[in-house]
């Protein structure tokens, strides 16, 4: 069931991205060509699902937030351009592809990675169908975690992090910047888009909070334990880099411990809900299972 | 009046930027740093003074918008930013100051950049006072004008027309992209937010027009006539990097002439303001009288 869910999802969030992104425009031919390169580089749609997911948990109908939910996938494409960059991580492969900057050059994945966040706020801005005044909740708050403090502000610290030793607090919080801001608020938006009570804005707020760390441990355990075909990506890269991971700082099983210990935390969040909940419930229990 | 005007306008500015950015956080420590280094490195303060003229033309209170006039600020100083990188423009110095990346690396200019674009969109959306659907309007627009079809991309023509010779058409789109749209989104901005008339977004739409205008050949006859104390960089620096201009492109005394005019038709698109609108009157008259 959740597999089908997702192909369905997929594909809608595929062919919104694509109408979007030409709504915002075409000229110059070179700069949409280098956000659309990025954006359709096979990622897996995780946050406009979960935002479709949550409004659906909440009773109401997740396809009616493509704007918002789109605009989430092109905040993160915009962060994976810019974290891939020489003067950040410095890769040349993601998900098996040639990076931006090495398509189109450094000053035009800058800028692509500029042109996408841009065209998330225009787009997210379009979102018909919702109040005014809930629109401009959702997307401050999406910029909230977006930001210096939440996605921005986590790179932050993993740029200055590199080759340091750093504690499991500030791991913890790192990660929680860096990606765990930005999936609580698909979470939370599409809820509030939805029309969820503020009790259940709390309840997917701690869900989304064990997803998250569910999410990032288990990325750091794939690094170690999956292969490089099914990740994309060499296997080791975080030990070959000196990154500080949750495999690094605990023991393999131990950190499978802490990712199923999440998984139970974030399906203990949703008891308070039915069955609309079931997708974010198997998303979740997926997760530690993946295999990239 | 106009030398009052500016001083109070940029003292109340600088302020509230000072203000608002510490609403958006200030962890982690080092993206906040960098962040309010270009916010305070001494820029004239344009785009905001601009939006505070044009809500102050149609008969409104400019300084009631202070949140979108920071914003404005902030996309303009993530620009500068950016297009100052070694993979852009390359540039050690902005207004006699080291660039961002000199002082704090090349990893945290493109990243206190894209904090201060996203910053710029969660203050705008705190924006107090206005109708929530006047300012997702008014959020949305700044967004489009700062976006791949206007800032981002006009930056997209500058860096590829580098060392190569464009015409005066792709040089007038360049810098209508580059730094007109946002000149535009400011003034209509300002005009909207204070309840303006259509008939009068159109005729400051028009002035903002011929005001870019007058500003950009400005720009270019300073870079050949000004002094590098005046202006904050070496005089020649267009030429010496083969960039074409309109001082390339014509000559001087047309260039100056072209400027001259456009200041002329931003004067009459305000013809049918009153004294209301003298401070934008006299903002564009002391533009091609400026030094830097």
């Amino acid at each position: 069931m959740l597999k089908d869910y997702c192909r369905s999802r997929v594909a809608l969030i595929e062919a919104e991205l694509d109408k979007l992104i030409a709504v915002v425009g075409t000229q110059p031919p070179m700069i949409f060509e280098a956000m659309h390169y990025s954006l359709f580089a096979g990622g897996k749609r995780l946050r406009p699902i979960l935002l479709m997911a949550a409004a659906d948990a909440v009773g109401g109908d997740g396809s009616h937030y493509m704007h918002t939910a789109c605009g989430l996938e092109m905040i993160h494409t915009y962060s994976l351009i810019h974290d891939d960059l020489p003067a950040m991580d410095d890769d040349d492969l993601r998900r098996g592809k040639p990076t931006n900057h090495k398509v189109f050059g450094e000053g035009i994945a800058v800028l692509a990675g500029d042109g996408l966040l841009t065209a998330a706020f225009e787009i997210m801005l379009s979102q018909p169908g919702v109040k005014p005044d809930v629109l401009v909740r959702v997307v401050r708050s999406i910029a909230a975690a977006a930001g210096a403090t939440g996605m921005v502000g986590g790179q932050v610290i993993d740029l200055m992090s590199e080759g340091r030793s750093i504690d499991a607090a500030t791991l913890k919080y790192m990660h929680q910047a860096k990606t765990g801001a930005l999936f609580r608020a698909a979470i939370t938006s599409g809820a509030i888009l939805a029309g969820a009570s503020a009790k259940q804005v709390t309840a997917l707020s701690e869900y989304a909070e064990q997803f998250g760390l569910a999410f990032q441990i288990t990325d750091d355990v794939l690094d170690v334990a999956g292969s490089t075909e099914d990740i994309g990506k060499p296997v080791g890269s975080d030990e070959k880099n000196n990154k500080v991971t949750y495999v690094t700082l605990y023991s393999l099983s131990e950190a499978e411990n802490m990712a199923r210990k999440a998984v139970e935390s974030a399906l203990e969040a949703l008891s308070d809900f039915g069955g609309e909940a079931d997708v974010l419930r198997e998303l979740v229990s997926y997760l530690v299972n993946r295999k990239s």
